[in-house]
């Protein structure tokens, strides 16, 4: 039987209380422990949200980060979806040797130079946008873009109403493409739509369309637990979700064969 | 200046008419001929069907094709997008040592034993879906399997209401994935729809669409000028479209770096 | 101003509490009571399940329906999303006087003979599918088919890999449009597709989709709100979601006007 | 057995081709002639440009439109593909008594003003856009607008990369809507699409999609023969696809009945 992995989850916001869910029910996890940033009120543990029997993961404060905080809950691996001034505190948790999954968007430069330092003592891996969907569809456009240099690219993002900005992920898929993205990400805003990322390759005689589309939130949690698996077995570095599906494509490719029909 | 790829197409069909357009068309190569199964009538030149002004490309026909044939008039390549019996009349281009393109749908047994002799002797690539957008599909698809193996797949293929069979690439797609086609491929006919092919991958919390737009069938044409640029510098052997691509994309990946916003 | 419509709602279950939510979000709307099958446990009062501060709409059950529960709890409309067996218990409220939404799928023949003869007392409205869209759809495409009757018709539905029936949604629009359920009906079925319903309608030269994308369950909500606005000011009768809405756009069709560019 | 309507076809361009194979085609169209604007040189007979065995519908040019052109070759009605300056001959055909049918896109004012003067004498069509989809597309969109007027809208248009201008029926479709053209229509530029035009409503729990699609150009000509039976019935009279299209709405909302399932 395999050992479970010990994780430690950063922020409890509608995001991390979706990957603790998934943390919870997965029978490879053993979630230790969740840190919001002020006092909770209500619930005591992470469990509690679920409506789960048992009490599970106790929930703490960021001023519970004691110097020895992990000597007395130790854990294998931290996964952060608090925020962004959250990597200032991760020296004591890599001088402990844990390894950290920073799901963060838009960390400043300062803050990826920061991760990098930390990275020669542990393996750390970013990821902006922690869904296998997205990060699959993110190289899929590049390498059909690479093999069809001449097809045209548009990117079209649909989100509920209430989103200002430029999808995040629309705006990475744009520049790993050498898009403009002023000219090609078309931001389609009208009702609850919870996300939706559509690369359309237009060929004279063809069309081709690569759609992702999110349920809901939960969908970084099983990201995460994809990318936690494979970074426990890493040595000390600086990851990324794209570098590890990237492998995994390398290593599936040269594994296939052609299909004729023999 | 390179020299152009001299090319022959044999078969001068709805596929095979568009195929033409496209060779014409195209700077890099320079159509020699094409054969049909009976004697022209109206058309002496396959230029004739696009109303250009000068005449190019003879039509011929398959009583035509004599043991000097290829003296006469030599090629570099025969793209055939004729019948499936038309394998039985390789052996003599073969031995003048011209490529072949068999582009020929749902080819028998004895037929593929016939060229993989051939291909002892000359690059012959065979692909009975040969653009470029479908076999890309078909890769991707088989690669995102392999990364998340739990993902529940449908296949969803649209034509034209006169369609009658399940859509020969919706089958194979169906094969690589290993999926019973009786099952999970989806026949939509209606109206003239000239052909869709849409993979989904369904996660939990996620949802990941792979489509396949035919606008015209020109896109065979394209396709197969991709797979000859590629095939005119092999040595003898036996290749498929999927090869190409996929070795593509081996190559690109080991090319790309990941878009770490820094 | 006007007065807030008292509503009574039956049903606490995964869509029954999504309904909940919208009428205690609704300012034309007071929820009076929820009547849940078993006695509540944990939840007094539906607005507990809102993280709500005050206490609103009290949780009863259906033993608590006395003879004069309605004298005491007063209600104008009861919107019903509990199940195939709550027809037996409208007597009382017919008899007070309460008009009736029945959200209930797939009602028998029985239940449905029953709430037509309450109907000569009360407004009661029955819609099995209670989604504005869903009905709306379902409207355009009877008639999409009636102006062009030669259409192709095929119909798409996706949901999550656990539905196990094909869409009752599907079937009605199927047999709307005198469609054999078996042969123009596709059921997909992968992963958390909330749901989705495509109505393909394909010419020869063109193709027609009508499509409605599910997001989550509180949709039953706005369709219950949008119907009893409507049927607070109907003498009784039996009304079904579609005479709403075929009533609005004869409306609408005669007060519109082409727009001719001038 | 009903008499044919004899057409004459003014526009011998891609539309006007397309549609003169149509009318060609069709049983109950009789097509007399094709004017073109200079003389023709290669084809004499319209159908020779469909390998038609019989010659059908000789091709004359704008000179030949003498004043007694009418008398020789006499037509029910005028279906014109020309170009924006053709209103200008309509008016012998006008006397003559001959329905006209214009599709031109975007007439001048005072073109339209000209089209109004000449329906006091006959029965005058005018449709920019005259497929029967793309004008149910956007009635039935307004229709929905109507319903829920606080439905988030966008309209996303799909086209070939060399097309310049924002889609004229988009256009069209948001001023219908009351939408600003530059906030809501998005426009998509790859490859060789033919046409997609869709109208996407967002509400917080769901999304509904109408979606057009355009194969060829023939759906001109399909649209142009609806047109053209209703038109050969009517009086004097300025009238629009749009009008025809919400007739028959009409007609049809008040014969339907609700599928409640009994």
């Amino acid at each position: 039987m395999t050992k479970k992995i010990r994780a430690g989850l950063w922020g409890f916001g509608r995001a991390g209380k979706a990957v603790a869910g998934e943390l919870l029910a997965h029978q490879d996890f053993d979630l230790q422990w969740v840190i919001k940033k002020h006092p909770p009120r209500t619930i005591r543990y992470a469990s509690q949200a679920f409506h789960r029997e048992e009490d599970k993961a106790p929930v703490y404060c960021e001023k519970d980060l004691s110097s020895d905080f992990y000597k007395n809950f130790p854990v294998d691996i931290i996964i952060d979806f608090s925020d962004a001034g959250s990597y200032k505190r991760y020296a004591e948790a890599v001088q402990s040797g844990i390894k950290i999954i920073s799901a963060i968007s838009n960390l400043s430069e300062p803050a990826l130079a920061t991760l990098k330092l930390h990275a020669q003592h542990t393996a750390i891996l970013y990821s902006p946008n922690i869904t296998v969907g997205i990060n699959f569809l993110m190289i899929a456009s590049s390498l059909f873009q690479k093999i069809v240099p001449h097809a045209d690219i548009e990117i079209v993002e649909e989100h509920f109403r209430e989103k200002e900005d430029t999808s995040g992920t629309a705006l990475k898929i744009a520049k790993s493409l050498g898009l403009d993205n002023h000219k090609h990400v078309n931001s389609i805003r009208v009702g609850g739509i919870v996300g939706k990322h559509e690369v359309i390759f237009g060929l004279k005689n063809q069309t081709i369309r690569l759609v992702h589309e999110s349920i809901n939130k939960a969908a970084f949690g099983q990201g995460a637990i994809f990318a936690a698996k494979w970074l426990i077995d890493q040595p000390a570095g600086f990851y990324t979700m794209e570098e590890i599906l990237m492998e995994r494509m390398r290593q599936q490719l040269s594994l296939m064969e052609t299909h004729v029909a023999t």
